[in-house]
């Protein structure tokens, strides 16, 4: 079978990432960097590690309450070690978890560059997603009716540093056109905020989910250290209060069963 | 890199198990006699497809309150397929999840053979295991003070077809030595009785996990199944009601950072 | 937050599964039994477990060089336990590896059910599949032009022990106008027949991969054991001759990079 | 079931990691700042910052070549999207890979503080080491003989920005007695310069494979992207060149077995 790859070159012992000498980036550029580095293939701008310093922090840890930090709680109890549970929550970023973003980065690439009349081209899709009932994500917000700071502190800081480029714009006229016919505010997430910035800075949307994980791994890593040192094995449901069992009745064996040798 | 196998050929177009040809074997055994013939290579008997049932129906769904059902349902629960959702399940299956059995098969296959007098060497193990402090994997229980019903029907299976022999006899000494010397009862337990057949039946502990995972499988696809078709994506805790926070309260950014440009 | 379920109630120290008391069920009925209980909800008749016992053997293991086999040894060889392993190898169980026959189930589901006439039905899939460039899932073989064995083996034995059902007949009919129309074969390939003689069983479609999980675990469980105690641990592949680095070639480090302190 | 944490708190809209309005640290911090905060609770100083970006980016990849990535890219290969495939690769991380950080970190935090003599603490655990073979993680290496260049790099930084302390002197001092009391050298390594420098800024050993994590992420993650856009599905051993079989030759079934109706 053939390995192929254009990321890491091991030459004796030295390794090389994406052409650099591992060795000598050690010290001088920032773990954002290198992240960008092993991503792109290239150094970031200034603009843009700070671009992505705000975006990763944003994400790196929203709670306990979460279906990914659950699953890595309960895997942890179980008996298991920090990577396991650590990949299980991992295992737990699907379409409804950290999905959003992913698909508004697809959304965002395959309609921005379809003109350059990007309103116009809002316009279209918003059209287009009313009649087909296609949801639109990073639109919509549960608390969030006016706007969404989060989305609005990154956008913010896109314009700021020079970083706010056709993708995120077109994500505002979404919004724009959304409310003129829909009549109704669906605001810019910070999902479909991250989409547009990403977007900007050329990432394939195919590694969306990607920015999500890097960018959650801490939050993962600091939940399963806490449950490691601070929690009993063994969590389980109390039957009477949190079980609600609603299937067969207790009932006999069917007769030629009981009769069984 | 090498990959090494005994289990199955392929050649050409035909696959043989364990040496035999998979398509001759269809509709010509059952399923446990199938599981018994990949993992140990031989054909099982009457007797051991009887037992092996017995086990395996045992296990197979102890309900929704435990971790690995718990960590499957978050896992489906953030967007992903079923077959994300049982792994993450069978990843629960830790030290304490299932491990007691592995324990037990790996304590017994070490002290049953070290003698022909087992109660002896049984006696000598609970004091070494008080002395030490030593967990006797296998006995005890959470409600069962005087014997385990799950246990005692194997047992008594074992014994009237005729599949009770060294290690689940060693299994009932200890439980008498651990009365005797402790002065208190720890049943035999579900997972030692499992432990003693399993090693009576020549399987190594180290595939001891393996009994437990291939038993409980048709209740994580079952509960998979009910998490995909029953249930809303994104379950999430009530931070009120569920959640007890217990850190740092909110507090003001140190002027430093929140000077920085 | 609720969870709610169906199948199994545990109430005082008593295991009900689908309303029956687990440790009745223990030494009377067989695992194949068990499973499609826990499935179903209710026992099954003698010949659906015939043909359970067949479906879970024609698929019980295929060998170690695929893909899921190669994660289990590889997430082992890192230094992990065997169900780490075990569940590394259902996680690579996605839409290119037991997918095809929860697709054909959902197909057959779909279509089998449009009106009486199949043979009608099937016409109209076919053409409505070339028309539209979709994908007949359960149909087509790597080997097999003429038949494929393992399908034919399970069809007849459906037909032999009177479990030959509507989806079956449809999966047949569907054969018969690929060829009349595309004038080429295409064969109900072991997914496909799978997938027709469990639509027959009345198994909904979202559980299909759920099948194929519990066919081929013991698989998995047995590859685990040979890595566990037949390998040394962490696998590498050979820089020089399996791996083909097509990146960036060694470069030096930008100036600015270089100078920073 | 309770559910405590201390790592960030929820209150109706607002976000507070570790007491900090999270959206009030966007644009603030630096990713490798807010990793600390999320770890430890409290902003670490530049010189951490500086020695955290160090660590991170000496691990950030090492090419496809180890179990973690074999075991992505399969997972991958079976049909299974980008978050599922990394999880895989973090599930690899076990005892023999990554492993040797967090053993490193333990040695270290359990020896250096029971005295204030570092080199007679190294000497008795040295020659305690070698009577009992116990093998001391973070020394030695398949090709470094001399010194290890990356670790080599990682303690001068450390000594270089003011980071050196307890715990990397006395692993340096462990060195020497190794050398001295065996007469050959085991360098330190990468893991082990790892493990002193993180276990003097106060990192508990349980932790460590947690910097193994969070540092090779992004090596991970494109990894599966290429799997994802360069490769096709469904990577298979070629049985004929890959794959050695070393069980039962084709064989014929029993009697018994082939008369069964």
């Amino acid at each position: 079978m053939e390995w192929k790859t254009a990321i890491t070159l091991n030459k004796g012992n030295e390794i090389y990432l994406r052409g650099y000498n591992l060795l000598e980036l050690v010290g001088k550029i920032s773990f954002t960097e290198a992240i960008y580095l092993t991503l792109k293939g290239e150094f970031p701008s200034e603009k843009e590690v700070k671009m992505l310093d705000a975006i990763f922090t944003s994400i790196v840890d929203h709670g306990i309450a979460v279906p990914s930090v659950m699953a890595l709680r309960n895997v942890i109890s179980g008996g298991n070690k920090l990577h396991v549970g650590v990949a299980a929550g991992v295992l737990t970023f699907g379409d409804y978890h950290g999905g959003a973003l992913e698909d508004a980065m697809r959304l965002l690439q395959e309609w921005a560059n379809k003109s350059d009349n990007l309103r116009e081209t809002a316009k279209e899709l918003v059209e287009k997603a009313i009649k087909e009932k296609m949801l639109l994500a990073g639109f919509g917000h549960r608390y969030y009716k006016d706007f969404d700071p989060r989305a609005k502190r990154l956008i913010d800081l896109a314009k700021e540093i020079g970083f706010f480029g056709k993708h995120s714009e077109f994500a505002l006229y979404l919004e724009e056109e959304i409310y003129k016919i829909k009549g109704k505010k669906l605001v810019l997430n910070v999902d479909g905020a991250i989409a547009g910035i990403t977007s900007d800075m050329g990432f394939d949307w195919r590694v969306g989910k990607g920015f999500f994980i890097i960018g959650r791994i801490p939050g993962l890593v600091a939940h399963a250290f806490e449950e490691l040192t601070m929690e009993k094995p063994f969590r389980r449901l109390d039957e009477d209060k949190e079980v609600n069992y609603i299937g067969e009745p207790p009932r006999e064996l069917p007769e030629y069963i009981k009769n069984r040798k």
